[in-house]
């Protein structure tokens, strides 16, 4: 604490990634990154970018690339907005969207950021719990409040909720904003995308990060309808004028050009993520039905803390969240083959020892 | 305006940057990129990051590039803090640093996204005038206050304080956090950075996009005292916590290590400045003593506003900023030699025209 700090920097409390290790190999199955190499053709893209006149600055507006993901999509480009990852897509949407006299409400198990970002602007937060089975019951959520966001599949959960649900709170929310996080979508969810022309409170997310192997580069956009975005860009006009380098910006850029590589990657994971959940729960893993890169799995024999330590010291990192509810459990991002093979290897030795 | 814009959003007033034309061929001397290319290390390094592992996250804290910039001044890398730009680094330092209940106290005429960031973050703004001659007389600035922050060389005046005058000021304010913004300091302005171990209010912020050529890659820093900086982390930590992609990280990283490339670099465009400054007064400009990248000059034979519309019709882009006490004034960056004699080839053209 120092008495140069003001009011907000004394009361917030940080997010914390998973840890990023820089010095030793691990296998690195605890922040969800994808274990594939990004297309070929955006690697060939930041090579060009980086010769292409770095001294000036790259375009404010990010236009090729929103039209690119606009084009995905088949919207308007004015239905997309841009930023440094969703991190900060979603820092904007909190100072700008959720009105700041209401409670916003969130599921009370979720993305761990939403709070650190509601601290930050000082947003009262209206936690609601997932039900028994970790799921997200929208039906319950009320209808007085300064804002909704949710991930969709959930973090660390995995679980997805079905678009019809969205739709009829969509339809009770009509007066605030519904912000519907799918940074794990392309793994098995339905996407809400389609919906943002039919109702002008829905804001969708999504990243580069995850499903297109670009963890590295960020970048994260949203999708509503062109007041939304026009807010967001208020925001970030208000902010930083060029929060996306020249390399990044031709990156994500030809990442949506890329379908047949993201395609195929998607694939890889789910292929690999549904054999990993059959010998998890060979292992004595209760395992959660998963749309997205990740498992969220209890082992039945040891505590999921010793578990994740005695992996740790195997040189296999996982995510653990000491956090109640879901103490019990360990969040195991989808690596590749080998990977995955190593893990169970070290799993099954380590539960031999406990056991025996 | 959209009802689903909270009051922030409402009340903004977003930043306006410089035209950056991306379908025309100008020869861009309106927003003070420098003309030379980034260091062939710069260059080399960003190729690397390109073909290292994009689909991991980079490392959140940036510890290689805060440790080449803390080496490159001789600091502790404690003293270090980074981010997307000078411009998020100062959004950081208005959110976490002015106090929110006193007036923040600035120069009437300066970087143009301060009263921005005022607004934003709900901060009252009380702007001192420059004096008749477009200096910043820190001697006459208020002892009671939120924090100060001026930019030295201020922009779009080009003059620089002394480092004497600064040092009083922080004597004086040594309650309060005073902000250097020192994003033209290389190109003949003294820095305060070798000041921070000495005064625990003073932050300086610099930026590579200027006198390392790297405008396109969105890195800035600020530097100061310890629990300075760990209240910006704290900030970082609670908006986006990896804001600095690898690509951008290994490139700045480099461009502090290559001081052969800058120093040689910050030479040539003050010869350049130097010989257009004699240019420009031959043709009947008044020209402001320059110790950054760029000239502040007045016209003596038109209106500014009408010789800026000329030279955009000529194809050549100044900065014309249409705000009273300064209306009367271009600001031109230095670009190439080739660059500078075209626009002066254009200005004695327009200027015969004018006169004939």
């Amino acid at each position: 604490m120092s008495r140069f700090w003001n009011e907000r920097t004394r009361r917030l409390q940080p997010y914390v990634p998973g840890e990023q290790p820089q010095d030793q190999q691990y296998i690195k199955l605890n922040t969800n990154e994808n274990p594939q190499p990004p297309s070929a053709l955006v690697v060939a893209a930041m090579h060009a970018a980086v010769e292409d006149k770095l001294n000036l600055y790259p375009d404010p507006e990010c236009y090729d690339l929103k039209k690119s993901i606009a084009d995905y999509y088949k919207l308007p480009v004015e239905c997309v907005f841009v930023g440094n990852g969703s991190d900060e897509v979603l820092a904007h949407i909190f100072a700008g969207l959720f009105d700041q006299h209401k409670p916003l409400v969130c599921p009370d198990i979720s993305y761990s950021f939403y709070p650190v970002y509601a601290r930050l602007y000082d947003i009262e937060l209206q936690q609601i719990p997932l039900n028994e089975h970790f799921e997200i019951n929208l039906d319950g959520y009320p209808v007085e409040n300064g804002g909704i966001i949710f991930a969709n599949p959930n973090a660390p959960t995995s679980l997805a909720v079905p678009i019809a649900d969205i739709e009829r709170l969509l339809q009770r929310n009509s007066n605030t904003v519904v912000v519907v996080d799918e940074a794990y979508v392309d793994f098995g969810a339905q996407s809400c995308v389609n919906l943002v022309s039919v109702y002008p409170n829905l804001l969708v997310t999504q990243t580069v990060s995850k499903s297109r192997s670009l963890a590295g580069l960020r970048v994260g956009f949203a999708i509503g309808s062109a007041p939304l975005i026009e807010g967001l860009e208020r925001i970030k006009n208000s902010f930083n004028s060029y929060p996306l380098d020249k390399v990044a910006q031709a990156g994500a850029q030809a990442a949506f050009e890329d379908v047949t590589a993201f395609e195929r990657g998607c694939q890889e994971t789910i292929r690999i993520r549904e054999k990993a959940k059959i010998q998890l729960q060979a292992l004595d893993f209760e395992v959660l039905e998963s749309s997205a890169n990740f498992l969220f799995s209890r082992p039945s024999f040891m505590p999921a803390e010793d578990l994740y330590l005695a992996l740790k010291a195997a040189g296999v990192l996982v995510r653990y969240f000491n956090t109640p509810r879901i103490n019990e459990y360990l969040r195991i991002t989808i690596g590749t083959d080998a990977e995955m093979q190593a893990l169970m290897k070290k799993i099954s030795e380590i539960k031999q020892e406990a056991t025996a």
